[in-house]
């Protein structure tokens, strides 16, 4: 095997953020100045800042629908950390296929919200954060990582510093990962569940579009028979559609209204979807 | 007539968003990851992702007030798009008076949400976007244009790729326009109704300002009569003021307070402005 | 002494934005816009525009937790203006101990939303906004001086615009201070309130972690006993603690859980420390 190694030239200069912190707080802000403090001439990307207080799972999501449309070499700080200040360990991971050009590092706690990412893209390497060295502060708040440790090291990584560099090597097959909700499959249908709602309302499940593309089939939830269709104005304004989402996954919708409300459902929730052809 | 170009040197660099996807969810940050795929160095910024889901009206109102305080060459992508999927057209329009040098250009379906602005400034040319090499894949999900085709077609057009490059010239006429909602006016008096409440609670006219600039007047809602004014302060903490706002329409608000919560009024509501000169 | 002037060496070329103007309206978008129109080249970060509407306290809060974490020479906006158009000052100050190289400045209305920093840093030099060779127009709006004078004003001094061309030189002391809000304190305890609540429902006290520090104590509110501790995972899940926050406050959390709601108090409301020391 061909030695390769971490370097400068594999960074995009970008660097994406996603927390818990919500808009209303300067917090985000000041990540944000620690970043600058490190290199001004980063981009700085928000994914979301309105991730549920304390949800992994829902930030799990969000990474593993938003990390493949950013540039390789990009870093994505996320942070979204009930353990803060506990042992959990500070991680930074590079995925992709070459470590010469990794398709992307992640930065943030070792707490399962990147699992999703990770079951997507082979892990070239992994470091717990002890290298202090690259912190903003050798005393961090042992409540605020996100400022003190994972914001300066992200900028640091897109600075083009190795990952190496940032500490202690771990083993790749040691990240927590959370289980991965896959849907139960028969011949003809699959059951799965609703695992994130939009801010439209959409009810995003867990069953992946390429169980249903090219197929006939509908979506069965609660008492509701949900065709399955290509877009919304394969429907009526009003009508409930079942169809592939723009993140892949089998989603239910009502035309120009708010599924959840309409179906009063929400995470967890059941769905089935029934396969028509053959 | 002079023939003219559109170059690359007409460009600012800078692209704003203005969507309807909210904060919640990642879609704006993958739309600014689609965008640095295209070209790293623009400066994004957003306009508002919080229009009401689906309300063109609203964005209408939000680009015709933001889009005159961006620098010339300015590429504006809107993306509130209830039609996604169907076969309303992706368009972009150059505006302004000089083709080597538009005051802007706008990128979205073409649904009416660019009418006011269209009403504000000429036309220099507009294009159905039909050339998939600009897109991000040329097979784009059937219901999130804004990061398949509108957001890199935009991050192109910003880097100076020329309109005409961006698919089928269109007729300037054949643009969507919705109703410019004009306010009725006899010789003393103006009949309008309220056409967007912003984050104070204001309630923004569709009656502009230089119908009562230098005039004494008053406006009535409601059984409320409401006096003109110049500013906040004019008027006691808690009182109603009638001004004219920041965008050039006449506005009622309370002076620290919520004027959409005291009277109790919305979007489409009646409001007369009565002229005492002369 | 020695005489230092204030030069263009001495910008990040970083420009914060704080306001009350909510993110549903394009206000946010169009300051940016007029601060493009003097420079695209500075980097623009967000504080928070989610200060509640008029609420200087909150946006002095803000301010004075969020400046510390920028680089030196960073220019921080800050528009909570509720005397928009009436005759309080538009300011710009600087900050720290050398004018060669200030800590930062601050641009916005002379109201007090700038006090709390005010009392951190030595004020180096202050003007009153009078130069409108650096507005966006000499005629600005009676109702978003935002727009027309802090935003590019602020632009033009993150340019490198000299401090003392903005405008008329006015006594560091004559700025408005707020009630700085010192708690009392006996010889074993100090008695204080809240002076901010987070997003995650935490309780900000206006009591110093350095009365705290290293010392064994516990915080009363309303008849609740809550213990001192270092971070969250040093209670249960949904377990009251007090701890020092990330900006040097004691604050009151439930862990993964929101105090706000589960002790039912808010700003003002009263906050006891007991040191059990000695």
């Amino acid at each position: 095997m061909k030695v390769t190694v971490d370097t400068e030239m594999s960074r995009s200069g970008i660097l994406t953020l996603l927390t818990d912190f919500g808009l209303s707080d300067p917090y985000v802000g000041v990540m944000k100045g620690t970043i600058a403090q490190v290199n001004r001439s980063l981009t700085v990307i928000d994914l979301t800042h309105q991730i549920p207080p304390q949800n992994i799972h829902l930030a799990r999501f969000a990474l593993m629908t938003a990390i493949p449309y950013f540039p390789a070499g990009t870093v994505h700080v996320a942070v979204v950390d009930p353990g803060v200040g506990s042992d959990r360990r500070p991680v930074a991971v590079a995925i992709g296929t070459d470590l010469a050009a990794p398709m992307g590092f992640l930065v943030g706690p070792d707490n399962g919200l990147f699992s999703g990412v990770l079951s997507q893209y082979p892990i070239l390497a992994a470091v717990e954060l002890t290298n202090s060295q690259y912190w903003r502060t050798a005393n961090p708040s042992s409540t605020f990582h996100g400022r003190d440790i994972f914001a300066p090291v992200g900028a640091h990584l897109a600075s083009g510093v190795p990952l190496e560099e940032l500490g202690t090597a771990i083993g790749t097959n040691s990240l927590v990962m959370l289980d991965p909700l896959t849907p139960q499959r028969t011949q003809h249908s699959l059951v799965g569940c609703i695992q994130a709602v939009d801010h439209f309302g959409n009810l995003i499940t867990n069953i992946p579009g390429s169980e249903v593309n090219g197929q006939t089939w509908y979506a069965v939830v609660k008492d509701a028979t949900v065709p399955g269709r290509k877009t919304y104005s394969d429907s009526a304004p009003g009508e409930l559609l079942a169809f592939v989402g723009s993140h892949s996954w089998v989603e239910i919708a009502v035309n120009q209204g708010h599924a959840q409300s309409v179906l009063n459902l929400g995470i967890g929730d059941a769905v089935q979807v029934i396969l028509q052809n053959d």
